[in-house]
C-alpha cells in the first residue's frame, strides 16, 4: 500500500469498501502497481468494429484467450472486454487480472448518425459470477439517445455499488450537433469527463482532447481565467480537472491505430499532464505479441515517470 | 423550536414525522435557522453547462469539497447537487450540513428546443446511502416530454416520502411553445409552482417572475382581482399565491451570475414579498471564496429581515 | 465421450455444468454423436413464411408430429421450431431428440424493412416445462431495432444459463443500409458471428457467405493479411475464425430450397473449412420423407469426414 | 422408444413434456436402456453414515469422481448423490449419466430415534445449474417429524416439476413407534411407497418388505383378500400395488452390504415380482471396481428377465 | 499461476469463475502464494468467548485493526472475522488481504449442551458491501439443531456461489451424545469433514483429529482396510481422505494456545499428511506482536516444505 494509492483511495471514501477493494485491486496490479497510474488493455472492437477489421492484423487476436495473455504478459493493470470474451476465458483465467466486463457494445452494421445508442449487453449479476472486478459502460453524450444510456447507466450503477463492484465510464461525446472534431474538443471532453463522474463514476475513460474548444463561451472562459490549450498537455489538464479537480481516475484511450512513436508520444504529453494512464486497444493488440508487450510496457515507464496522477502534488487541503 | 418554524411544519402534517423531521433539518440550520427563510447552495452547473463554463472563473470549485465548505463556511441551510459530487464529499462531510441529492440533470451537449428532457441520474436508495435530507428533482413544464417528467417525479416522490425524504422541486418552465421571455412570466411562474406543488413537492424552486402576464386570461383575471404585477414584489407575491396560499415553501433562483448589487436589489424585492429565501449557485460559487461567503450571508440578513415568509402574516384559519 | 467432445465441451468451462450436460445432449446424439459434428433440423417458415409457402411442397409437413420423426428418422442432433410447434409433439416425443425453443419469431404479413424486429414468443419456463435442452433466439444485426434485439437476448440469455439452458443464437444480418448481398457478405457474416458470440451465444447459426467483403475496411485488412475469400471454403474459414476463433460451436443454414447436388457441394464446401455442421429446414422438410431422410444423411456423411471443426487441428496454446 | 417405455409415461400424461423427458432419458440410458427397468447408483453414505464406514472397505471411494466412473462403467441408468458429491463431478462429467440430486440427507452424529428429520441440503436450482435430471428426496413416514418433511417434498416437489424435474423419493419408515422390525413390514413399505406416490414421487424407492404385515388389520385384509406375503416376490408385488397398482416406478434399495449370492437373490425375487429394479449402494462401490461392475450387471440381467415392471402383463383398461 | 494452484482450481470445475477467481486469490496471496498450502488468521473469539478472555494476554488485540495489521505483517493468505471486526477496517484495509466473513457466531452467555446453535449474523450481501473474498460459517455436527445448522449454511452457500463467492466451513462436531473427546476423534472428525463438503464447502476447517476411532463401526473399518490412525500424521490423513479424497481444501485449526513448540510439532505432523494449511488464532494474536509474526512465519515454512496437499502426489486419474 504506497502512499500514493492510499491518496487515491481517500477520495472514494463514499464508495463501500467493497468498491474500494476493487479500486485498490487495479492500483495494485501488474508493472504499475502502487504508482496510481493504470495501464489497462481493452478489446470490445470485435463487437464494435467487425472482426475482420480488428484481428486481420494479428489473427492470435481472434482466439479470446490470446488478449487475457496479453494483458498477463505485459503487466497491465486489467483486462475489458464484453460478456462473450470474457465468458471465452474467465474459467481459465480466473483470478489471474482483474476483469472490467463492458456491459453495453455498439456495432457498425447500423448507425444513427443523430442518436447513437448502444445495446445493453451484460449486467451485474455477469461480473459477479464471471469474477469481475468492475463492470463498464460507454456513454455518448450529444447523442439524441444520452438520456436512455445515462440512465441505463444509472441502474447498472446503483447495482453494481451494492455489491462492491466499481463502475468504469467510457466517455465518448457523440451524435447530434457534434460535428467529429467538437468530439474531441478540449471543452467537450472536460464536458464529458464531468458528465461521467457525476453519474458516479469510479473511473472514467475519455479520448485524448485533440483541438481548443469548441464552445465559444469555454473559449471565453478559457480567455478570462488564462488557461491556455495549444498542447496536449494543457488540454488533458482542462480534462483532469474537470474530472473533479483531478479526485477521479481518468484515462486516456489510445484511439486508432498509429505508429510506435507517435503513441510513445501521446502519451509522454498524457503523462506530463498527470493522466492516471492509458487503456490502449488496437494499438497493442494488433501488434504482434512480443512487439505489443515492448509497446506496453515502453508505455508503462512513460506514465511511471509521468506527472503525480489527477495534479496530486497540487491539492491542498480545501478547508485550508 | 421557533413558532415560526412550528407553523411552517404544520402545514405538512400530512406528511410522515420523518419528512417533517427533515424539514425540520433544513429550517434549523446555519445562520438562519429557525427563521423560516433559507438560503442554499446548488451546484449542478458542471453537469448542466459543463464544468470549463462553470469552474473557470473560480478553479477552486472544480474541486467538489470545495462547494460543501462553501456552504458550511456562509453558513447556507443546505447543498445540493448532483450524485457524482453528493458522492465526492458526503463521508469527508457526513452530516456535517443537509443535504440535497438532485436526482436528474441536464446537459447542453445536445439540445431539443421542443421537448427537453432531463435524464434521471441518481434515486432515493443513493440519498439515504449517502446521509442526504431530501432529493431534487428538475421539472420543465411546458416541454414536449413533461409527462415523462411529472411521472418519473412521481415515482421518487413516493419512494422518497416512503422513507422520510422531503422532495425539493425545481420548476423551470421550457420548451413547446413557450418563448424565452415566456419562461419567466409571472403567471407562467405561478403555474409552475402550482404544478410542483400539485405534485407533492415539499420545496419548490422557481425563477424570479420578470415581466407581466404572458397569458391573456390571466392578464384578465389580474384585471378583474385588481393584481397588480408591475413590480417583481408584486410578482413574487403571485407566485408564492400560485403555491398553495403560501403554505409550501417556496424559494427563488439567483439565475445567471451578475453583479453584487443586482444580487442583492433582487433579493430585497423577494424578501418583500415573503419568498422563503433563494437558492444561489453561480452566483456565489463563482465568486472566490471569502467574497462568497459575505455575499451569502449579506443575502441571508436580506431575508432575515424580509416579510413574513409565505404570507404568514395574513394567513387566518380557513374554518375562522 | 470422444476426445473431440471434451476439447469442444473445454471452450465452455464458464458455463455451468448444466449448461455444459445441455451441450453434450447435441454432441453425442444421432448419427453424427460425437464427431463434434451437428445437423440440426429447424422448422420456423411455417411462422417465418406461411404455412402454404413452407408446407405445400411436401404436405406431410403441415403435421407438427412429422418434423419430430423426421429429425429422429434422420438422426439429427436435434430439432428446432416455435412454441406453437414444440407443444405440439414434446409430449408424445419426450425425450427422444434434443429440442431448441425458437423464442422470437417474425412474419411476412407486416414488413419493416428498415428496422425489422421479431417478436418474443416464448421463453425460458416454457423451454423447461416442454423438456428442451436449449432456448433458441434470432438477431438482425443492421436492423434500426437491433439493439432491442440484442437486449432481449441478453434477459433470456442470462435467465436460460441460470438454469443450464444452452443457447443458440439465428445471427442474420438485415435491415438499414445493407442490401441483399451485404447480408451474406463475408466480412457481415463473420460481425454478425461475432455479435452472437459477445452476446453470450454457445452456439451460432449463420448464412453461408456468399461473396467477397462488404465494407472497404474489411477488404484492405483482408489484402494486408494476404487472406483470401474467393470460395465459399476460404469465406467459411472467416466466419469460423469470427466466432473466437473457432472457439464456439458455428454451423451454417441452408437457407433457400435448391437441388439436391447444390446442397450436397455447399455442404462441402462448408465441412473443408471446419464448419460444426448445418441447419437444414427447407431443404429437408419440403422433400418427401424418404428423399429428406437420405439427403439429410448424405449430408451428415460429409460433415462426419469433413475437417476438424472450428480449426481444431490448427489451435496452439496461446501462451506457448 | 419401446413399447415398454412407451407405456411407463402414459402413467405420467399429467406431467409436463419436461419431466417426462427426464423419466425418458432414466428409462433409456444404459445396459437396460428400453427395458422399463433401472439400476441406479445411490452414494449418499458418506453423509448418512460417515466416510470412514462408507469408503474404507473400498478406499477408492473417497474420490467423488469415482461414483461417476463406475455408474456409467456398469451401465447405469443414473447416479445419485448429495450436492457436495455432484458439484465435484459435475462438470467433468456433464451429460454423461443422468444424475439425481438428493436434496436433504441425514447424519449419525445426532440421532433421534422418536423423531429422526433430515436437513435439507440442496435445491432445485442447484438441481438445474449443475445439469441433473430429478431431484431426490427423502422422508421418513413414521416419524414424528414427517409433517415437516412431507411439507418440505411438496415445496420441493412443485418448483421441481415447473421446471421439467421428475422427483424420486426415498420412502424409509422409521420412527416414533415402529420397532427395527416394523420398518420394513409388507403392509409397512406398502404404505410407504402409497405416501410417496400420494405426494406426487415419480419415482419411488423402498426397502425390500421383509417380513408379514406389522398392523393386525393389515393381517385381516390380507386373509380377507386371500393374499399371500411369505414370500419376498409375494410381498413385493403388494407393495408395488401399493404405489398405485403398479402405476408408478418403484426400485427397491439393497440395504445392508451383504454376500453377493444374497444380493443376486434378493433381486431374482424382487423381479419376479415385476419390480421396475434397484438402486444398490454399499454392495457396489464397497467392493473392488471390477466386481462391483460385475455385480451390477449381473444385477441387470435379473431385472431384464424379470417379470414385466409394475404388473405391466396384468394391467387392463380401468373403463373396459 | 503454479501447477499445484492450477491442480487444486481444477477440482472446483462446477463453481463459476467468479468462486475460482477467489479461491485463486487465497492461493495467491501472502508467504504461501503458489503452494497450494494457507495460513489464515481467524479472530472470532471476542464473540466466542469474550473480550477478556481473549484479548487480555495481549492487550492489543482490543483493536480490530491489530488483526488485519497482523495477518498482513506475517503474510498470512486471508483473515476471518465477525461482522463487527471486519466492519471495523474494511475500509482501512480495502484490498489488502481477503477477508472472510464469518456469518454465524455462538457465545458462552447461553449455552445448550444438548444442542447449541449459533446466530446467524451477517449474509452475503455484507461480504460483498465489505469486499471480503468468502463467507465462513460454522456448523456443530452432533448437535440436537444441527438441522437448523445445515439449511442456514445452504442457504447462504446457493446465495454466496450465485455472486461468486466462496463458502469456508467451521466443522466442529458438539453437542448431543457427543463426548469431549469424541468431538476430535478421528472418524469423527472425517465425518465433521464429509458433511461440510456434502454441504457444498469450497474450503474446511476442522479440529485436528486427537485419537482413536469413537464409533465401533469405525474401528472395525479401519482394521479391517489395515488403517493406522496412532499418530496425528496418520489421524489426519484420514480426515483429508473424508473431504473428498484430498479433493477439497482441508485446514486444521490451532486450538488453544499453547507452548511454541506444541504448536509447530502439531503443525509439522499435519504438514506430513499434506494438510493444506492451519486456521490459527488464539495462537497468535494472544502472543505479542514480533513473537507472533514470528511464529505465523514459522508454520508457514512447515506448511511449505510439507507433503504435497491434499494427496496430491497419490492421485491419478479415476478413469485410468
Amino acid at each position: 500500500m504506497t502512499d500514493t494509492v492510499k491518496q487515491i483511495l481517500s477520495w472514494y471514501a463514499s464508495e463501500s469498501p467493497g468498491v474500494q477493494a476493487n479500486l485498490y485491486r487495479f492500483l495494485t496490479t501488474g508493472r504499475l502497481a502502487g504508482t496510481g497510474k493504470l495501464v489497462i488493455l481493452p478489446v470490445d472492437q470485435g463487437f464494435e468494429h467487425g472482426p475482420v477489421r480488428s484481428f486481420s492484423p494479428n489473427p492470435a487476436g481472434f482466439d479470446p484467450r490470446y488478449h487475457f495473455q496479453l494483458a498477463i504478459d505485459a503487466g497491465c493493470n486489467a483486462y475489458a472486454a464484453p460478456l462473450g470474451f470474457i465468458e471465452a476465458g474467465a474459467a481459465e483465467y480466473a483470478g489471474q487480472i482483474p476483469l472490467i466486463l463492458k456491459c453495453n457494445n455498439h456495432d457498425l452494421l447500423y448507425t444513427d448518425p443523430e442518436a447513437p445508442l448502444p445495446a445493453v449487453t451484460a449486467g451485474v449479476n455477469d461480473a459477479l459470477r464471471l469474477g469481475c472486478a468492475a463492470i463498464g459502460f460507454t456513454i455518448y453524450p450529444g447523442s439524441g439517445a444520452r438520456t436512455e444510456m445515462y440512465e441505463e447507466l444509472r441502474e447498472l450503477t446503483a447495482e453494481a455499488k451494492s455489491v462492491g463492484l466499481p463502475v468504469v465510464v467510457w466517455s465518448y461525446p457523440r451524435g447530434g450537433k457534434l460535428t467529429k472534431e467538437a468530439e474531441t474538443a478540449v471543452d467537450v471532453s472536460a464536458y464529458a469527463a464531468q458528465i461521467a463522474a457525476q453519474l458516479g463514476a469510479d473511473i472514467i475513460k475519455v479520448k485524448p482532447p485533440t483541438y481548443g474548444p469548441w464552445d465559444e463561451k469555454a473559449a471565453e472562459a478559457f480567455e478570462k481565467a488564462g488557461v491556455r490549450v495549444d498542447t496536449l498537455t494543457e488540454r488533458a489538464r482542462v480534462v483532469l480537472k474537470g474530472a473533479f479537480a483531478g479526485r477521479r481516475i481518468v484515462i486516456f484511450s489510445g484511439g486508432e491505430a498509429k505508429g510506435t512513436e507517435a503513441v510513445l508520444q501521446e502519451n509522454r504529453d498524457l503523462a506530463a499532464a498527470g493522466s492516471f494512464g492509458t487503456i490502449m486497444g488496437r494499438n497493442s493488440f494488433q501488434r504482434e505479441h512480443d512487439e505489443a508487450v515492448k509497446l506496453l510496457q515502453d508505455v508503462m515507464e512513460i506514465h511511471r515517470s509521468g506527472a503525480a496522477p489527477g495534479y496530486l502534488s497540487e491539492q491542498v487541503a480545501v478547508s485550508a
